[in-house]
């Protein structure tokens, strides 16, 4: 795969078994987070307000983070299994602005931050068992308007 | 108050309402965070590793990330209740590094990043209804290593 190559499109079985990897998880599975659709290289996932909100009635800023942190270790994960690539992903460190509350169903959206460095990525998993890449993520509300937004770099760790 | 002056202690009472504070929030209920104390001008929270694992049987890092935040709020919300003070409290910013997964209890402290500045924030709440103080806080296992780092600005808008 080249640069130049468009990227998988992941099929709903795809979306399927990443919502069921999330699911595994007890904390994910607590903010009733889910697998939205796959769309125009990025990732979205959302999750319900009534099971994210603060004191304030708005969504937790930790239910934020987790979702974008969540939408950019999804990505990794559905576009490593598409590339048969077996690999744990962690979170390595993550910038994050708060914009706006929200009083709605949080939806968040992830994306390599540079797509090209995508194939660049793959090789170094597969040539030295380990590669790192930036992942940006957001949260906006159904009115288009950024809420918060997540930029990370994330490790993949080859499974021997 | 002046810098020199060192911050009142919260007593059992004050943590504990502190406590309920945090467990009227879902995603925190959910995550089983609970009030350690306060000790050395340091707030400490703990969750259960339980509650809290990833698909690699280690902590999540939304979850510490969730602990380290909550920290910083449940600081400056411990605080402010004690200098009387009425605010809400959101998280505007922070920067987070994972250096380490996390394999027992999750157990984060938070502190303002520079102490000095706890007065000034004070006063300018009370003067603009509106001030920002950057806390500074980590992950720690028990046997004192540090498993993640977060720095994040905190605004308090006062209550009208």
């Amino acid at each position: 795969m080249t640069a130049a190559e468009p990227l998988p499109v992941p099929t709903p079985a795809d979306l399927r078994t990443l919502q069921h990897r999330l699911a595994g998880m007890p904390p994910v599975a607590a903010m009733g987070i889910a697998v939205r659709d796959f769309a125009d290289g990025g990732l979205r996932l959302e999750a319900p307000l009534a099971l994210n909100v603060n004191d304030k009635d708005n969504a937790f800023g930790g239910s934020l983070a987790s979702l974008m942190t969540l939408a950019g270790w999804g990505w990794l994960s559905l576009q490593l299994d598409l590339a048969g690539a077996q690999a744990d992903i962690y979170v390595a460190d993550s910038q994050l602005r708060y914009l706006t509350p929200v009083y709605e169903i949080l939806r968040a959206e992830a994306a390599p931050e540079a797509p090209a460095e995508w194939p660049g990525f793959l090789a170094a998993l597969r040539q030295r068992g380990k590669a790192r890449l930036t992942m940006a993520a957001c949260v906006r509300l159904a009115s288009g308007q950024p809420a918060a937004t997540f930029t990370g770099r994330f490790v993949a760790i080859a499974k021997r």
